[in-house]
């Protein structure tokens, strides 16, 4: 969706190493946004973005217009059932419909042999995995672990949104993934009780409000009890009129 | 779908004709029957299928079971929006939905130059047709004409559940077609008029029971008050137990 940070150039990089032939997109997909959402301000820098990837070594970069991906009576979508529905899915309803069928068109085009994808967006990695592979798109997705700066906040083009108090607001995500963590390497199982204190810890801040806090299982995405390896702790919070999510694999 | 007759074969031939190499699928795809269908009486020969494709010089046959192509786990539909919901989308929920999902699988495996659709199941062609432009899968889609017996019954292999009273009712569809032909080759333009006297043919035959009777438009499929050139007059009609459709294109 460009407006390129060291998040996306991670999965340039990690394509460049692993591949001949290296395609970006860059394309802010209106299908994946609903109509309250951010489509119109999410930030764009078309000049930067491609300056970025010429220097990155990017060998082709695709930058449909949105009429080119969507021409007038385009009708086509995909929808990966339950895994889609849950987690950003209930507060986002329609939000990987839009995500699967324009990287099934990205797929269907470019047809490249490895797609990149950062971890940030964890359930948007599984929903790619199970488009790929469910309508046999061919591409190995791969999964590369989210960049975050120096204090601990994932990478995201909307943290552009956020103001001073609300950047020091939204290291509550990260810091309370961490705790999550911590009890997890200090022996303790109870999801409940984790995800209580993480939200206790977030709570703390006026700015921010909290979507879900999830601690699920790392293929089906259902909610567990019991901590686990490999379980997926995931959470999305508003802090002020940014919305920004989060995660950490056990 | 198998148990293959001369409408298929015509498909192979244009097939053949147009391109260096020629790939047919045969899979009953049960996801674009609805419970209560024939998908398990659905009549199958694949001795007899792969003598005639090899007799008619296909180069690959490809013939997966159920479970390859939705093996467990498998969540992801295609939808084609109100082109698959109108006509024998109304009357056969979800029936497009597994026609678009099988076709983005088998174009995606077999990433073809051109795939053959016959006339015969028009809709289906223009939901192929949808789904292949809108999914950018790369494959131009060709009509091919319906083939007829002699006495103008549409070649399909449900003509073999037909007893011989249900043959002779099912010659109806054609000749229902042939009569709105007729009326709009000798100057009628009243579509409510010539779905009636559709009707009243049809009707005249005690086996024969009509699912709807349609004048429509040949790119939307919405329903036209005039017949014009290019309009698609469609049916579907249960005959006994089976349920049979033709159609014919002003």
């Amino acid at each position: 969706m460009g407006f390129l940070h060291d998040g996306h150039m991670a999965l340039v990089n990690q394509c460049r190493s692993d591949n001949e032939y290296a395609v970006a997109s860059v394309f802010v997909n209106p299908a994946q946004f609903s109509p309250q959402e951010d489509f119109s301000t999410y930030p764009r820098d078309m000049d930067a973005d491609l300056a970025k990837l010429e220097a990155a070594g990017v060998d082709l970069v695709f930058t449909p217009s949105v009429d080119e991906i969507y021409p007038e009576g385009f009708a086509a979508f995909v929808d990966v059932g339950p895994l889609g529905e849950r987690l950003e899915g209930e507060f986002r309803p329609g939000h990987f419909r839009g995500v699967a069928t324009v990287v099934c068109k990205l797929l269907s085009i470019v047809r490249p042999d490895r797609a990149y994808f950062g971890q940030k967006d964890a359930q948007q990695c599984m929903v790619v995995e199970a488009l790929s592979r469910d309508l046999n798109l061919g591409a190995e997705i791969v999964v590369v672990p989210t960049v975050r700066d120096p204090d601990g906040l994932a990478l995201s083009s909307r943290n552009a949104y956020l103001g001073e108090k609300e950047r020091t607001a939204a290291l509550l995500l990260s810091a309370s993934l961490n705790l999550a963590r911590e009890i997890w390497l200090s022996g303790g199982t109870d999801t409940g009780l984790v995800k209580d204190r993480m939200r206790a810890l977030i709570e703390g801040n006026p700015l921010a409000r909290i979507d879900y806090v999830s601690i699920a299982d790392g293929d089906t995405l259902e909610e567990l009890d019991q901590l686990r390896r490999s379980a997926l702790v995931s959470l999305a919070v508003n802090i002020g009129k940014t919305r920004l999510i989060d995660n950490v694999i056990l």
